[in-house]
């Protein structure tokens, strides 16, 4: 690894300043990071290298893991810090044993608003729009089905959670850092707009009229999905109509992301996005 | 509740030997249960209440549970024992905070070996064949989905993890416990047997040949899933044929219950199972 001892630097202090956006992880997953926020495991690192959405700040790793991921620390800015520490250290530092010992803090590199996301989408699209998702696994199940089926934009309301959760990026498998996501006020104002910008609106629902293999896809097409339990609201659903999955009733439904998972799907089949 | 009180016995002890079977419920995961498991949760509850292949040994719940799910215990057999304890007791013996307050153990009322299982199948029918799925979350996500598509057994082979795992049971919203599994012995002897029954065989696999949109479904069909990572064993993908869900490429494949979960909706769909 050529000229890259210049950038190690090892931490033997868990109280050191220089690990302090390390520190008790998981209690500091609870709030708010200041547009910052933490990538864990060798692959969720290796997007995060290749991400034009996002950079990282700092890298902490178990000394253990440095060779392995060392491809991985070429890849990124050399003037970015790579620390260093044992088994003892990481664990005290995370707070819990971190056995991955692989640790990033991101950023974006600029924040689009939400007008610009939806302007700067190509004449052909896939959209997706998570209304009030909650649960970081669900969403990270999103973005990675998202990433699957080659979404060009994740709208989220007001109302979802984080998909820079540490755990909805691992669950994305890193997606959350590659599907381009904007985050847009209320539901039915983020449909109005893609409306306006031409996407044909398909709104799933287990209730829904329509089976979504009938449904026609024009070359923009956005599909909404609402949180379990409530779904999308009442006065959209009226408005757009329901899309439904063909499935056994009196069942729970189909688990979000699996079921945005095989609306995609038929939406790119659809749209020929993929052969 | 009309004479539910004779069958409610109150537990202060979390050493009393009529809850054994619930301490350090965690600990107990990983060791085999001797054909019983855990059911936690009201929803997971209702499904064991419900299941015509297993029944509930006894209940433990919360003090404060005891009249949400007053319909549901009305549901089992009036001799099986109900055990109520206050949130220190449950706590206690559960070895960790209890939340949800309700759990039961179970445990099948026979067990169906593989070949009957196969030879009961109806004339129309889809199976759902897994191998070597190690992930408990999974596997649970694997048998909701086989629930929504209204699967008719599911067959796991040697290598596969245990879906009666408490969080395999968990995660599949108790559908663990209503769609019917069996468990052979190696992938391809599994296959074998479905063929001889004149079950058409599809392997999912992410570098498959055939679209999965393209395939045709006759009345029985089976579709075979393979660990992530590995997937299906290359000697059976090369004497099956290799079917996939066009997909971005160059990616983290989607993930194995996901997968399957748009396979099976195609199949389903092929089939005309809903409508």
């Amino acid at each position: 690894m050529t000229g890259q001892s210049r950038r190690i630097v090892r931490i033997t202090d868990p109280d050191d300043e220089r690990v302090a956006e390390f520190r008790h992880i998981r209690e500091r997953d609870l709030v708010r990071r200041d547009g910052r926020f933490i990538a864990e495991g060798t692959v969720v690192l290796r997007m995060l290298a290749q991400s034009d959405r996002f950079l990282a700040e700092k890298i902490l790793l178990l000394e253990g893991r440095v060779e392995g991921v060392a491809d991985v620390i070429e890849a990124f800015d050399p003037e970015i810090p790579v620390l260093v520490c044992n088994r003892e250290t990481i664990d005290a530092i995370a707070g819990f044993p971190m056995h991955r010992g692989v640790l990033a803090v991101g950023k974006a590199r600029r924040n689009e608003p939400f007008g610009e996301a939806i302007a700067g989408l190509p004449p052909h699209a896939l959209v997706l729009v998570c209304h009030a998702i909650s649960n970081h696994d669900n969403l990270g199940g999103l973005f990675r089905n998202a990433a699957a089926f080659g979404v060009d934009l994740v709208c989220l309301d007001a109302e979802c959670c984080d998909p820079l959760y540490r755990k909805s990026i691992r669950v994305s498998v890193g997606s959350a850092l590659t599907v381009p996501f904007a985050r847009g006020g209320g539901v039915d104002d983020i449909a109005a707009q893609l409306s306006d910008a031409g996407f044909g609106l398909i709104a799933l629902s287990p209730d829904g009229e329509r089976p979504i293999g009938e449904v026609d896809t024009g070359p923009r097409t956005a599909l909404l999905v609402g949180t379990e339990g409530q779904g999308l609201p009442y006065n959209l659903l009226e408005k757009l109509g329901r899309v439904r999955i063909p499935q056994a009733k009196d069942l729970d439904s189909l688990n979000v992301a699996t079921a945005a998972g095989i609306a995609l799907y038929c939406v790119a089949t659809g749209q020929k996005r993929f052969t």
